[in-house]
């Protein structure tokens, strides 16, 4: 029998983390997202990287997500693409361009967030990490253009990062869990 | 209430396809692919592209994906990303490493698929159609690099395409429905 559906769960601790208010700062926002990264780890629930989608003008978090690629049994299931994914539903339209809002993520986007960060209508991108700080823990970015951050900005996305680098680092360094790059077993 | 779940749906129709016996060759899955396609633009199910995942052993067909972007509310829910994720959610693994697999495509892919192929743990990529075939009816590739043959390869994933091309772009011109690239409302 083979699947007709796709089901992806975010971890059941993720749903009491969503009772807290959304901070008010990007500094807060991006502070959240890595504090879900590294709970992520904590929990042994997927791999050290969070994304999270704030409407720009009441601050509202819209979603939130941590890798889940492991449990959900989905080379997809990275946390930008539910993040924005999750957005989506919560708005119930497949574009978030009718909402100015920013995906804040604990890393630089692999190929395929960047290609769903286009698709999303999402106005703003915001990191903490590099490209190298995940490179240096054996993650790979895919067939990824040099030109990313330009070509985000030709389609109308902005992006800023690196920011709260340092403590992004800090939070990648303390993995232990699987490295899972397409032909890795 | 912010969505937790992301939840995506095959039309109905695909079910019963899916009773038919697999394709026994290379040019009998792209056929099979383009019949896709050409049945989501019929059903006005979705955009105007399929993609299936078959085993390179036994010829088994592992998943088939329509484009649901719209009815499914998530920019993602291209038919690659969705084939793949599909493939993994059969296996009950998060790479398709495994198992040598193929991915059949009735176009190139935009840069979020091609991302999702580099993790998916597929083997080989063959399609129908091309980038240029694809913007002359309104869609975008995304900001892919242009050698993202060379790098899928540098991968070990085998690439083929374009093949069936004039079968493919009949279909891609019989698309009336809406263009969704991220900005779009």
């Amino acid at each position: 029998m083979i699947a007709t559906e796709i089901h992806l769960r975010q971890p059941d601790w993720l749903s009491d983390w969503l009772q807290q208010p959304a901070p008010d700062s990007e500094r807060g926002r991006l502070g959240e997202v890595l504090a879900l990264a590294g709970e992520n780890i904590r929990r042994n629930s997927g791999g050290p990287f969070a994304a999270a989608v704030y409407a720009l003008d009441t601050g509202e978090r819209l979603s939130a997500a941590v890798n889940t690629v492991v449990s959900n049994h989905c080379a997809a299931a990275h946390a930008e693409l539910q993040a924005l994914s999750l957005a989506q539903q919560t708005l119930g339209n497949h574009t978030l361009a009718g909402r100015a809002c920013v995906l804040v993520s604990s890393s630089a986007p692999c190929t395929m967030c960047l290609g769903a960060i286009a698709w999303s209508g999402v106005q703003a991108l915001v990191f903490a990490t590099t490209r190298a700080d995940v490179e240096k823990i054996g993650f790979d970015e895919g067939p990824k253009t040099p030109a990313w951050r330009r070509q985000l900005q030709q389609r109308g996305i902005s992006v800023r990062g690196p920011l709260l680098q340092r403590q992004g680092q800090a939070v990648l360094a303390g993995y232990r869990g699987p490295v899972y790059n397409g032909h890795n077993l």
